[in-house]
C-alpha cells in the first residue's frame, strides 16, 4: 500500500545537521530487542534511516542477540552512533564511549566522533543521572568526542550540557521501551524553544502519532528503537515511524492551523437554494 | 524531502470498501476554504486522496471561493462526495442530496449515489443534529443513496445509524475547523469496535499526529479539510496528511507495543567489560 | 483528619434547583453495588449528599443486594430520584418511571415527581439510546413528570431534551463504573455553556479530582455512585467526594487563575541584599 | 456554602512529618502577589494551612508588596519555610537560606531550620537549576538546615538530593505561577512511588482538582500560591485549596476504584417487572 509515494514537488527542508556532518533523515534507531538480525536488518532499510545507535557494551561482550550484530549492517550507508547503555556512572561511560570510537574506527567510520551518552544508575526506570551525564559530557567533549546526551526532560539541564559543548540533547519522552509516548510535552517544549543545538526526542514513543507530534513540536529527530523491534511486524513500523517524522516535519514547516474554540464553517452562506436553482 | 520514498515490499493493506466501492487511499479531502483554487488542486494531488467532498449548497449557489470550484476537479480520477453542508433539517438535507446526485451525474459520475450527511441546526459549534440526522439518513437509504453521515461521536447513535442501512459511520474528532483533535477517543474507539460499516473519523483533526492516532486506533478513513486548506502552505500540509494516514493506518496493521508501567533495557547485561576486552 | 473544618465566612452560593425544589448539597450518589447496607447509610450520610437515586426496577424485584435498601434511607431527610435502570425501551423506561413515583409516594414522598430517566439497550458499555430516551422524555413530560434524563455528551441532544422541557441533563464523563473520569470534557463544556437547566455529570467519576473538575467547569451538580460504592472505604471516599464537589463549585465561583505559557515571577526583584543588610 | 462540615468520624490519617517537625494539614501557602495584606491574611486563614513560605529577599529589601509582611502572620501558630527565591546560583541561595534562619529566629522562631531552596538561573520558567541546587543543598545539609529542594520532576536528581539528607523534595508541576496543572505527572509518580521523604508537589497547581490529583497519586503535600493569591476571591479559593488537599489524602486513604474499559451495571437484573408486580 505504501509503496506508490507520489514525488511531489515541495519547497526543500534544510538537512539535519549534528556537530557539522548532514543527515537527510530524521529518524535514528537502534539495534537491540529485534527477534532476528534479519528483522532487524530489513526494519532498517524500511525505515529510511541514517544513523543507528549500538550498544557498546552489549556488541564487546557478544550479549544475547548481539553476536554479529555489528557486523550485519552496512556501514558504508549507515552512520554508526556508539551508546554507552549499560554504564552506571561517568567514569563507566567515558571508558566505554572511547570502546565505541574504536569500534567505529575497526568498521570503517575513522572520522566518527559521536556518543550518544547515557548514565543509567537506575535499573526499573532506566531514567539517566543528571549529575553523572553532565560530568562525563565535560569529560568527553574535551577528549574530541561529538556528545549526544540522553537526559530527561529537564531544561536547565539541556543548558548545561549545550554550554558544555554537546552536540545535541535527547530528552525522553517517558522511559525507555515503555511505550508511553510523550508524557513531558511541556518541558520537551522548553527545550525546543531555547536550544542551539538539534533536540532529538529519545526514548517512549510507541506510535507513528506520538513520532509525529514530537516533530510538529519542532523537535530536529527522533530516535525509536522498542517500538519498532517490538512490534509484531518490525519492518512495517518502521515504515510507519519513518513516514510519520517526515509527516511531522512536513507539518512543522507547512504551519499548522490555530486551535480554536468554536467551529469555522467552510464558507460564508449566501442565499438559499431551491431544486428549481439547478 | 518526502520526495524519496523507498519502495519497501510490505503485506498489502486491504483496500477501503463503501458501498461496494474500493479506495486506495483513506483520506478524503475537502474543497472548501483554499485560498485559491490552484492551491486546492495542487493540494489534492499531493494528499494523494480519492475522494473528496463538495458542499452542493455553496456550489450551487456561487458562494464566494466555489465559483468553478466543481469544474477544477479531474473527476476521471476523484470520486465525488457531494455533502449537505448548511442544511438545518432532515428535509432540507434530502433535498440537497438530491441536488447532489444530479451534480454528480452532470459531471460524469452516472453511479455515484454517495452523500455526506449534514444536518447542522447549530451555527456556533456546527455539531449535528443527531435526531434530524437519523430522519434524512432513513429517508436518504430508501431513496438509494449511500450514505455517510456526520455525527457526534455516540455510540448508540452510530449503531441506530448502520442499522438504517447507511454506508458508513463518520464520528467527529471535534467541532469542525477547531483544530482541537480527537477529543472524544473513548466514544470513537467504542464505536470503531463495534460498528460493521467503515468509520470514517471526520472534523477537528489539526495536525498529521492526529490523524495518525485516529488510523492507530483502527478508523477505517478519515475526512480532512480545514488543517490542509488553511495551513501557511496548503499542498505541504496535504502531503504530510497523507503520509500520517498511511503510518497510522501500517501502525494499525503492525501491531504497536503495549504501554508498560517501567522500562525495559534493549538486553540483558551479561558480563563486564574492560578496555582489555577489545 | 478532615473532622475540623473551620467554619470561614465566604459569599453564600445560590442553592441548586431543578424543578422548583432547592437544594443545598450539589452531589448526588447512589444505591447501588454497596457491600452492606451499613456502609451505604454510613456513605450517605458522609457524603452531605440531599438526593439519592434508587434504581426502581431493583427495588421492586428485590435484585441481590436491593432487599429492604428502600426502607433503609431516611427519606425524611434525603429527596428520593427514582432511575429507570435497566429499561432498554422508551416504553419500558416510562412503564418504570411510574412505578417509580409511585414508590415515592408509599416512602412518604407525596409531591416527589423526579425521574432519572435511563434507556439502555446496551449491556456492555450501559451507554443510553438518544432517540428512546427522547421519545421517554416527551412522554414523562406531557404527564408531569420532573425529567432528569442520563445522556451521552451530545450538546445538540441535550438541547433537543431542554426544549421537550426536561428539568436537567445529565451527560456521562464516561461509562457507568468505569472510572474512567471525564473523558469529553470539549462536549460537556459547550453543554453546560449553553443550558438553560441545570447539568449533572453523571457517570464515570473515579476521584474527588474528577469530581472537583467537572463543577470548576461549572456543571451544577454531580452524581456519584460507583467510585463511592466500590472504594476500599467507601464512607470515607463519600466524604472526600463531598468535600471535592464543594472545592470545585468554590473554585468556580472564586475565578481561577488564567493558565499561562510562562512563569510569573513572585514580585519583581528590587535592589540586592547582602548580609550586612540585615 | 461550605462553612457546614458535618463532622464525621474517619480513620485518622497520620500527621505529615517534616524533618520531625508535625502538621496536620497538607497544604502549604505563601505570601507573595496578593493584592493586599488583608487578603492575604484572610486567605492563610481559610486555607487552614500550617507552613507558609517566606521570600526572604523580598522581605529583606521590602520589595512592592512585601513591607510589613512578615509582620502581618501570627508565627506562633504559623510555621515559617523561608525560601531562596530570586537566587541564581548556589552561593547566593546559601547565603539568603542564612538571613532566613536569621528572620525566623527574630519572628520567635528560635528552632526553625527549615528552607525552601530555590536556585533559579532562568527568568523567563523560573525552572530551577539541578546542580546548583544539589550544591547549595549539600552545603545548607552540612549547616544543619532541614532543606526541601524546589526542582523538576527528575526522579534522580531527586534521589540524589534524598541522599544529601533533604527533609523533602519539591517537584514542580508547571512552571510558577502558571496554573497549567500536573504536567509530568509520570514523572512524579515515579519519585512518591521511591522517594523516603516526603514529597510535596510545588508550583503550576491551578485548581482545586489540580491539588486533589496530586494528592491521590500519593503525594505528601502541597505548596500553592499564584493559584490563590491571584484568583479572583483569593480567601474563598484558598478555602477550596485546603478542601480539596484533604479529599485528594482522603481519597488516597480510602482506596479509589480501578478503571475499567467497560461499564458495570449496578447490580445483575434478575427478572422482570410488571405494574402488577407493584
Amino acid at each position: 500500500m505504501q509503496t506508490v509515494e507520489k514525488p511531489v514537488s515541495q519547497p526543500v527542508d534544510s538537512p539535519l545537521t549534528i556537530a557539522g556532518r548532514s543527515f537527510t533523515s530524521r529518524l535514528m534507531t537502534g539495534t537491540g530487542k529485534y527477534r532476528s538480525l534479519e528483522e532487524m536488518q530489513e526494519s532498517i532499510v524500511s525505515s529510511g534511516c541514517e544513523i543507528v545507535t549500538v550498544a557498546v557494551r552489549r556488541v564487546q561482550t557478544q550479549a544475547p542477540g548481539h553476536e554479529g550484530l555489528a557486523e550485519a549492517i552496512d556501514w558504508s550507508k549507515i552512520w554508526m552512533l556508539p551508546n554507552t547503555a549499560g554504564c552506571q556512572t561517568a567514569e563507566d561511560a567515558v571508558r566505554v564511549a572511547r570502546l565505541g570510537r574504536e569500534m567505529a574506527k575497526l568498521l570503517g567510520q575513522e572520522d566518527n566522533n559521536f556518543v550518544k551518552l547515557e548514565v543509567i544508575p537506575d535499573s526499573k526506570y532506566l531514567l539517566p543521572d543528571p549529575i553523572g551525564t553532565l560530568k562525563a559530557a565535560e569529560q568527553l567533549v574535551k577528549e574530541g568526542f561529538a556528545v549526544l546526551p540522553y537526559i530527561n526532560a529537564d531544561p536547565l539541564l539541556a543548558k548545561h550540557l549545550e554550554e558544555a559543548g554537546c552536540a545535541t540533547v535527547m530528552p525522553l519522552g517517558s522511559p525507555i521501551g515503555s511505550g508511553q509516548g510523550i508524557r513531558n510535552a511541556a518541558n520537551i517544549q522548553i527545550i525546543i524553544d531555547n536550544a542551539k543545538v538539534p533536540v532529538v526526542v529519545d526514548a517512549g514513543i510507541g506510535t507513528p502519532s506520538e513520532a509525529a507530534m514530537a516533530m510538529e513540536m519542532g523537535a530536529d529527530a527522533l530516535l525509536i528503537n522498542s517500538a519498532i523491534a517490538l512490534a509484531s511486524k518490525p519492518s512495517m513500523m518502521a515504515n510507519a515511524m519513518g513516514m510519520a517524522a517526515k509527516a511531522g516535519r512536513m507539518a512543522y514547516l507547512a504551519g499548522r492551523i490555530p486551535v480554536k474554540d468554536y467551529a469555522i464553517a467552510s464558507s460564508p452562506l449566501t442565499g438559499t437554494i431551491t431544486g428549481a436553482n439547478f
